[in-house]
């Protein structure tokens, strides 16, 4: 299935058709991830990676004596999260998102196959969890899949539509703001999960 | 760090450029894998993907009422390993290769990133080793991180450019062929690992 991926949909505008240049997006939250990971790798606490995005490849170009140019694809919706790893041996696996809303985080920020897949994770024994950083408050919350999974069916059935900040901070927990790593997700998950 | 992914690279006519369809590669070996991984998850016996191609996006073009199309982008280096997952609660992780050579498989088909990323798996905990298919033979081995790191060390050494296929008899074990699924290789890792 192709489609936009929503988070980097542009406002159209209706009179032409654009061409944006990708990688100006704000990915603060995601950039603080990747600079922990690289903290807990450095350190040789955990091996943790953000998969890369995926995309469908339909047009090559290979130039002489240059690199292979990719010229048409397209972006592919997710079928698993963000990021999956290795901490002590069990297996981590998590999608993060950030949402500027003040009091809730909409559930069709994540997709159906997104949360299947963590279910399936669940279920054959690894950790996983959905992180959300509160922009302007600067909060981060881990909620554990069990919890998640409560809330989306509830979503599926219609009867709600987003989970509250208040709800993050009485059935999640909150990641304390550190330096080295900035995301100190890891210490949350050893008193969850291990 | 942007070049030629090895195994799409075609043979460049030296008088044109080309551009070239993707998907028409031969992939057998992959989508073997991708199948006993969709048996496996299908089977509630564990999580395993594939990890997208890593690609580097320079410009999307967003047409009206129409997928956004990335008009220009370029392979990456991978820094880890094709496929990773979870079994039995254990972080699973392991590089696939294809070689058409009867006799050896050249180191050069791996990346330095690739390597040690899999050793830094293995130091947390993670179950990690390398899928090797010899297509003339049709047999597949499974060679521990442990043994590929002692030949690696050889590689950079310049002692050593392959590991023969006698070698991954001797160090390895062969995946049994099957039907469902075809690639039953998580019955020799639970055999070795766990």
């Amino acid at each position: 299935m192709v489609n936009y991926p929503h988070k980097k949909k542009p406002t159209l505008k209706s009179t032409s058709e654009k061409t944006i240049s990708f990688g100006k997006r704000g990915m603060s939250f995601e950039d603080d991830l990747t600079k922990s990971n690289e903290h807990y790798l450095a350190a040789n606490k955990a091996v943790i990676h953000k998969k890369p995005t995926p995309v469908q490849i339909v047009k090559v170009h290979y130039p002489k004596r240059a690199a292979a140019v990719i010229t048409e694809a397209y972006f592919r919706t997710p079928s698993t999260t963000d990021f999956n790893g290795v901490f002590k041996g069990k297996y981590i696996d998590f999608e993060a998102k950030e949402t500027l809303n003040a009091t809730l985080f909409p559930l069709q920020n994540l997709h159906e196959h997104q949360v299947n897949h963590m279910m399936a994770v669940n279920k054959n024994g690894g950790i996983t969890f959905l992180l959300v950083k509160f922009a302007k408050f600067n909060e981060i919350y881990l909620l554990p899949c069990e919890n998640l999974a409560t809330f989306w069916q509830e979503y599926k059935l219609g009867s709600r539509r987003s989970i509250s900040r208040k709800e993050f901070a009485q059935y999640g927990t909150m990641i304390p703001e550190g330096a080295f790593p900035r995301i100190d997700y890891l210490k949350v998950v050893e008193e969850l999960f291990l």
